[in-house]
């Protein structure tokens, strides 16, 4: 007997033990529901209640967590995304990361509302999940697979082109700490290294496949909201044209771009790279997730002299980036190969861009030599090695093995100050945006639980000018400048970070104009509960806070949340060579937000009245 | 030249300056109604920003502030509201309350948002405002009269007999310390003794006529939510057919019901003061404020042994259980008449029962005896001494001098442990609703900035059995005992509590039964902003934190957060006989609710950080 439970659930849960090869689908109940949303909501709860402490990341101990959102899979714009969660091989603690698409709509389809795979399998394996049936399947032939090769085998052999897979490549197989999960080929799961969880556990791909139409409860409402951003048109036309990454040399000249490692400002060449580069050069498709008309994603294909497959879709702005200007790199063919190599082999691009614009920085001040890169000149600027240190990460070959370990622990290993040189926070790669710019932005990076992320943070300069409309919503009254980082930013940062975790957890794409009452309106429409902002506000809270309990637990302390010293000095050249981050003023601003979250002002520990507010155990 | 302003508002405000007799009209801009919104808001501003420390409430230096909020007078059900603000001469502090009826609905056609009134004026005068221009006229030949023969007198002369009168009686004129001010003549801005504000400035009354159709941005939006309250007739039905004090005895019986001054449970006769025995007795009619459907308020008649004359209402319940039960009194006529009198002098019938109610214990324990009553036998149930007492108060004469004074002011005057029997907070006496009970409401009575009131409060009931829905968007996610003061209560309590100040901000009725949602909702219909609930939620702490500036200017400390000692001891008989509030309970929600407001966890001093963060000097 199937429980009733609110529009947009399917109210269960598959659980895959892969060393038992035990599967059983679990109920939830609206209560819960309405306690976690979904998303990142139910990754925090699971990790926090169901995890031991201590446990290796790669150990059998660590569960990798599917979850979907009520609004997954919905006929509304930003729907096509789920959440991928983890202890993170890179960070030792909490990870997350969102994806688009069509596999989670699939899911959703297909009867479940998350899926939580424990233990490892003994051989390779792979599940496969079709109308609320599940299996697990021989995968030892998908095994050193690329992504698309993967895709294409499972299909075959299930005899059904529709079936959308999430899958790895031989990055996660080589458990390379920042490995992500690629569904649909050209989208991952990028940060935090889930997909060496994935691979840690024998696990090559999930395969999908449903056809039970989701439960709306109030399909009108969603129809008015299509209506009113079709009829908005002038707030994502430029995703619509250019998609991520257009004006890079604005970028470059406001100093946003990362340059050399974070090193400098100036990158004459940044228009070469910028989405009006690409969409003029190499771009001969524009591609969306499931229900989007935005379609925000570019497809490339170049034939020489580094053949590109449009299967693995075109780079967004932090792959232009972090392949490109991070590693003076402005060769926009070179950059597009690279990110095909790291949505085929499921590498983070953003980590895979940082960790060797790390090394180049290494390699040019002596730490690395010609010895340990087998005699690739590890310089900024060198295309060829940037491609080749690539796919050496990917098969964690020669000094591919240790980048694979991530730019924290690389730089541990070697040692002699290259942590001088490790632009990352908690482990995480740090993503294209630039804290002596922003500098909400950078307490962002420094609190956020599973390091230095870019999307689930506030990016100041949407404050100042005339500031968006939906700023006002989170309290903005007039624009403020976004070098500023005053209690009035800090809090402004705190709702918008709050607003982005509650996009994760229903799961909405941050990149739809969405005002907080309109994702409220969402919520609603779909569920046919009466929700609040407050109430959904509530939510992020609990989400946040548990991961933070997660990450207390592994022996994270306030010290943890911090910059890479770079962000204290001035840029070597550029627009910010005379700004730095003010280290005081970070301690400040984060001593504030930690008051705003009611945790300790200095310990950034959750306060037992918090807890207990927010009925965490 | 007229600025543009939003819809909702006039830009204009009117200050008065009485002891000059100078009119001046000065604008606000569209930040300054976005950063305060209006009503409690503008008044917190005014009163933080102009009045100096330390001034006597009842000297010329204290400014009585008239505010309408952006919804006052708008085509929406609860939009009948504005706020009048002062330093209080009950409690030396902040102070405001809101009233209902047709005033403020005139004065926003007149082309105001506010009135400022300064000074004193050598001799009486009244305010009279009509359609944008401003003048004081000669009250002298009004001193002395009640509210409706004020009113009679200043449309006879004025030849208008639309026009919509504010006005005192002889309560305010004798600066009775919780005089209150009525317009409409049965209407109450009851609380904190602006009326005695208003007498000590000379100002008798403000008579106010305007035809200019208010501004609404989104009418055809507005429509929709009239649409909605009409079609959802059961969620106000109770109110519509018995309004404020139906199903008394449940009351008395669930023990919320204060009677013998707070002291017992037991009312055998509840029933006979019921709303459900004046609508079977003397119940006329039933009245409403501007635009509203529910018609919630009472009309009654009596002729005999006590007239009552129609035109001044009927008694809510605050007056039901005030000048009956907490007296100890189940005569419904005499209640009508005590509560006529009130209206008629200007008096607050809370804080009248509530004086008189301490006066009957004091009585009673020979505190008081037939020498300072000049006969009066003053003790619980006894009628006539009820009658007589309001008539002396409102006079000043005899033992109403004292009692004038206010509950706090008498209980020092009579020292010998008078203060045990002053059932009040910060000086104000305490609305009818018992914290046995409701916790939160506790908290509430001890931490609001205008001492114990039960309007910008919480009733802890509304959150135990099913739970409302409206509360489910502010937190709550499964139903709280009624007697519950956990965290988790102090956290609902703490946005319940905001969204009462949105209401007493916009000015919008608490007893529509718009959730917080819909108050958004309306709020962008009429001004045009597109607004959001974290934004609302922002005014109210700016709103809150600058009346707890205001009154830690005047001296006000933490340990004025505080409730009567005899909620500490159960009732002595009744339901709560067994049960009492726990002291150590309610300081540890109360620095919870410090916390969440951004306040010093011990002090409830305001951080340096929030006051940044809200804007606030």
């Amino acid at each position: 007997m199937v429980e009733q439970i609110a529009g947009g659930y399917n109210g269960k849960i598959l659980r895959v033990n892969l060393s038992g090869k035990h599967l059983s689908t679990e109920t939830i109940d609206e209560l819960f529901c309405r306690k976690y949303l979904g998303g990142a909501g139910f990754i925090s709860y699971f990790l926090w209640q169901e995890l031991e402490q201590g446990i290796d990341p790669l150990a059998p101990e660590n569960k990798l967590i599917f979850a979907l959102g009520p609004v997954t899979g919905m006929s509304i714009s930003g729907s096509g995304r789920h959440c991928i969660g983890a202890k993170s091989p890179l960070t030792g603690g909490y990870t997350k990361s969102e994806v688009g698409g069509n596999w989670g709509a699939e899911l959703k389809r297909a009867g479940y509302d998350a899926i939580i795979i424990e233990g490892k399998a003994e051989k390779p394996v792979y599940l496969w999940v079709n109308d609320g049936e599940a299996s697990l399947k021989d995968a030892s032939h998908l095994w050193g697979m690329s992504t698309k090769e993967t895709q294409n085998s499972i299909r075959t052999e299930l005899g059904d082109n529709l079936i959308r897979v999430a899958t790895i490549g031989p990055g996660g197989e080589n458990l390379v700490r920042f490995a992500c999960i690629i569904n649909d080929l050209h989208d991952a799961a990028g940060r935090g290294g889930t997909g060496a969880v994935m691979g840690s556990k024998n696990l090559k791909a999930i395969g999908v496949r449903g056809h039970k139409a989701p439960q709306v409860a109030h399909p009108e409402h969603l129809k008015e909201l299509r209506k009113w951003l079709l009829a908005h048109r002038e707030l994502w036309a430029g995703f619509n044209e250019l998609g991520t990454g257009g004006g890079m040399e604005a970028g470059m000249l406001t100093g946003n771009l990362p340059v050399h490692n974070f090193r400098d400002g100036e990158f004459p060449d940044a228009s070469k790279i910028s989405a009006e580069a690409v969409r003029d050069t190499i771009r001969i498709n524009m591609e969306t997730c499931f229900a989007c008309p935005i379609r925000c994603k570019k497809v490339v294909r170049v034939d020489e002299p580094y053949p590109v497959d449009p299967a693995y879709g075109g780079p967004e702005y932090e792959a232009l980036a972090s392949l490109g200007s991070n590693c003076g790199i402005s060769d926009l063919k070179a950059i597009a190969k690279a990110n095909e190599l790291c949505n085929a082999y499921s590498l983070d691009a953003i980590s895979t861009g940082v960790v060797i614009a790390f090394a180049m920085e290494c390699f040019e001040n002596g730490l690395l030599t010609e010895k340990d890169t087998d005699g690739i000149e590890l310089k900024f600027g060198n295309t060829e090695a940037m491609l080749k240190t690539t796919e050496l990460i990917a098969r964690r070959e020669g000094i591919g093995s240790l980048l694979a370990e991530g730019t924290a622990r690389a730089a541990r290993k070697i040692g002699k100050g290259a942590m001088e040189f490790a632009m990352q926070v908690k482990g995480l790669e740090i993503g294209m945006h630039e804290p002596r710019l922003k500098a909400a932005l950078g307490l962002g990076y420094s609190i956020n639980p599973h390091g230095a992320d870019h999307c689930a943070n506030f990016h100041d300069t949407m404050a100042s000018g005339r500031g968006r409309n939906r700023l006002k919503l989170l309290g903005l009254l007039e624009p403020m400048p976004a070098d500023e980082l005053s209690p009035r930013k800090v809090s402004l940062f705190h709702n918008v970070h709050k607003e982005r975790i509650i996009r994760d957890c229903l799961a909405l794409c941050s990149f739809v104009p969405w005002d907080i009452e309109q994702i409220n309106d969402i919520l609603s429409a779909v569920t046919g509960w009466q929700t609040g902002v407050v109430e959904m506000m509530r939510v992020a809270e609990r989400t946040l806070t548990m991961a933070r309990l997660f990450n207390l637990r592994e022996g994270f302390t306030a010290a943890d949340d911090k910059l890479p010293e770079r962000f204290h000095q001035p840029k070597r050249n550029g627009v910010l060579s005379t700004r730095f981050y003010d280290p005081q003023e970070l301690e400040k601003a984060r001593s504030y937000y930690y008051t705003l979250m009611g945790w300790d002002a200095r310990t950034g520990i959750p306060t037992p009245e918090k807890l207990a507010d927010l009925g965490i155990d």
